[in-house]
């Protein structure tokens, strides 16, 4: 795994886990990064309410899992009440790899969702590039994505496909 | 394929192709109906500026080949301008289910973005159940996951796994 410059993204007192991610603005002396097998960009945030009823009101997804707390605990089966839409918490990879990449171009993503993300949970979000191939002027880059609300067990777990119309890390 | 009841969302002189979808709301003399294999939910809508925008909003991906229309012809490569956030168009089928399943929990779900879907376009998602296992008093159901901008090629094609409560068709 290679690293580029590591910013601490939470203080220590608000993180309950350490969470980092990688910035690829090059220093004055430093040639432009490049995007290669093995970089991991991570990025954390977490959902709160009013990002939870934006969601649903954009997709038109009102499950009450993600509305109603009572209604997450019981038909639900989440003991700590409303979770985050999951596709809520996996547009963090695109959104990862645009802001990397402005104008990628997403191929494909595999989800699998593990554990439940509550709403105000710390979510740390990482994609890691791991196999690059370029064709004409794009590169076709397969990342592993993951979504992680503890320090040990994914609770987004898979696996994306984007057409990137350069390596050049942007930030 | 079984047929629940067929019902024309959009008039056919605003449609490019025929959209339907399916509701379940038992008649006064029907019994309440069940999902089983074979049965196709559908819903369309079109995503517009407003929906783009909120989506880039609440998800933090700011993507220019969804803001920029000229970014989005040169760099992104499509022709008709922006695109709508492939994330957002895949939120239709977990929407889809937990409009018909409420307290559906997602547990898998792949994507293939095979076709653009531009802001603007009429986007009919369908979900069919492919397998259906009760484990207790809940049951894991595999569906296909389609979305179509044009009669014959899915747009984003893929699978998604959920535990519904129950098979009851709400509506």
């Amino acid at each position: 795994m290679q690293t580029i410059r590591v910013m601490r993204f939470l203080s220590p007192s608000k993180s309950r886990f350490p969470i980092h991610f990688f910035s690829s603005t090059p220093s004055s002396n430093s040639p432009h990064l490049l995007l290669s097998v093995g970089h991991v960009l991570r990025f954390s945030r977490r959902f709160m309410d009013q990002d939870v009823a934006c969601f649903a009101e954009v997709t038109g997804d009102y499950n009450p899992v993600h509305l109603d707390s009572e209604f997450a605990k019981g038909v639900g089966g989440f003991d700590r009440g409303r979770v985050v839409h999951g596709m809520l918490v996996a547009s963090l990879f695109p959104s990862i790899i645009a802001s990397n990449f402005p104008g990628a171009v997403y191929v494909s993503q595999d989800l699998k969702f593990k554990l439940p993300v509550y709403v105000g949970d710390e979510v740390a979000a990482e994609v890691q590039a791991i196999n690059i191939r370029q064709i004409k002027k794009r590169f076709i880059v397969k990342f592993t994505t993951k979504c992680f609300t503890n320090e040990f067990h994914p609770a987004v777990d898979g696996e994306a496909v984007a057409v990137l119309p350069t390596l050049n890390l942007t930030k």
